[in-house]
């Protein structure tokens, strides 16, 4: 049983969007807790409704900290995603889900809880659609930049999430070129020293192009770099529906014998989009945080729930700290 | 009439392959007159049906310098890649094509050619299939690393290329957000120099979800990122059309319907292809040269001498050189 403390406010949509979604997930999963955080007359109509697993809490939502997170270091707030970070540092809650801006969730962390030592700033970790599996990549955007040694500490976390699934995690670094040889110094620090990494199932360089091929557990890149690439992805497939859009809608024909195969088409090839595979963890800490994307409604947020269920009870924040340990022993 | 130099030996394939696409290229296009250079027992069966355009130039393949082309630098070298550089040093051709290393280009660009002031190392320059039009992206690898002076230069490079076309071209700074408060340092600092230029039709940052939209002229990252893009671009089309097929082929009433269906898709997937949008623009030096992909054959190296004709038509050396002597005087 995971007892999840849901943000309302944070993202685009707020509670009205939010709630229906996370209703949904508590009544499929009737054994986890909900804990919604919310101003209470935006949640007033729902809780007539409410599954007997959920309960709400009246908090407001931020103001103009988003833009200027070191602010909200300076003195305790009564924000909905504050209130949420107290129930995680004093154990009321097991984990979070926000679609609040990475910047907050990255200043709140530092507030409320406690960085591993080999981490500077928390990790942004997803998992991306594949042919044959789907794979985690971080970092995603939580820093702009990686030295070798936050490479290090980024596959460690990586190790630790996966480990639940598979026994040896195949792990890859991107880079420009599959070449010992190729790439910035801190990559061809990093790939050095993975390939002495005792038992590490190391694959050594790959290339964006491969990122979706789905034969990698962990990809390992900066957080620049992992942005990029899966936007990059995400227009690429914005662009290759609009093009099968029009031209299925082109002449009578075509019209006819499309309509079934569009559908067919269509619903395989969102499978592949980044946006329905929501929620990321934020990595690093004592506390246990699963970003969504700010757009994410119906669906797309109650994949984000499921990630924070799954992350509890495969005991991610555990796993990552005892890799992590690990590397900091190799290291010293 | 652009005199066209044609390294044979350059990429994956060799003469064979490289000859016969050349051959197609000056047969539609009897203005224009292309030096083959190569081994001659690699040319000599095609001599017979030669267009009356094409010379060829006996040479040998470059040795092992590709893997370390510093070696390069030391001595005069008698291959293909090099005869070809020479001839544009002493102006018999105006213009390169070769799928040789990055590596090794930019060393005999150094060794032959003249890099303007601003520009450490040349810049790799392509252009990125998008649904209204399409974009010129750079630098896509050459470099991996850009700071913001080098960022200013990027952009005066796509302004000089992209002017023979349009003559206030749209440019985009790649960021992690379009904010301007977000990224690293180097690219607020080129974003608040780029705010300031005068006469530039600067739109601010951009997401690399938007690459693909096809609403820019040019678009300034670093070599790291801008590769990783197209890469990954490149990698989600696989994916996607690997689907398709998956789809396409499966059950009886499905195969029928989706006969002409599946042309017609294809062929217009394929457009978005970024390596079908085959030959970069090595730019920054006194020396035109465009660099076609190691795998490129067929159409795509076709497409490669194509690019090198327009570069030559549209003047873009000199273009460049005049967009960087404005922002040298503006930086001064």
């Amino acid at each position: 049983m995971a007892r999840i403390a849901i943000d309302l406010h944070g993202g685009d949509f707020g509670p009205s969007i939010l709630i229906p979604s996370s209703f949904q997930f508590f009544q499929d999963n009737p054994h986890h807790h909900g804990v919604l955080v919310g101003q209470s007359k935006s949640f007033r109509s729902f809780v007539r409704q409410c599954p007997q697993n959920i309960e709400f809490i009246d908090a407001n939502p931020l103001g103009d900290e988003a833009s200027r997170p070191s602010r909200l270091l300076r003195k305790t707030g009564t924000s909905s995603i504050e209130t949420c970070f107290r129930m995680l540092e004093m154990q009321d809650v097991d984990t979070l889900v926000s679609a609040e801006h990475t910047g907050v969730l990255l200043a709140l962390i530092s507030k409320y809880g406690q960085l591993h030592a080999l981490i500077n700033r928390p990790v942004l970790a997803s998992w991306l659609p594949g042919l044959n599996k789907s794979t985690l990549m971080l970092d995603l955007g939580a820093s702009y930049f990686a030295n070798h040694e936050q490479l290090l500490a980024y596959t460690a976390i990586g190790i630790g999430i996966k480990k639940s699934q598979t026994n040896s995690p195949a792990v890859g670094l991107l880079n420009l070129g599959t070449e010992q040889f190729k790439g910035p110094p801190e990559l061809r620090l990093a790939d050095a020293a993975l390939h002495k990494w005792s038992d590490l199932n190391y694959k050594g360089f790959i290339e964006a192009s491969s990122v979706f091929k789905g034969d990698l557990d962990v990809i390992v890149t900066d957080g620049f770099t992992g942005n990029s690439v899966i936007k990059s992805a995400e227009g690429a497939l914005d662009l290759t529906l609009s093009i099968l859009k029009n031209k299925l809608n082109h002449g009578v024909f075509s019209r006819l014998l499309a309509f079934w195969l569009k559908q067919q088409l269509k619903s395989s090839l969102k499978k592949l989009d980044p946006r329905l595979s929501n929620g990321a963890l934020v990595c690093g800490s004592n506390l246990q945080v699963i970003k969504s994307h700010g757009n994410a409604r119906g669906k797309a947020f109650y994949t984000a729930i499921e990630r924070a269920a799954s992350a509890h009870s495969g005991q991610y924040t555990t796993s990552i700290w005892v890799q992590l340990d690990k590397l900091f022993d190799e290291l010293a």
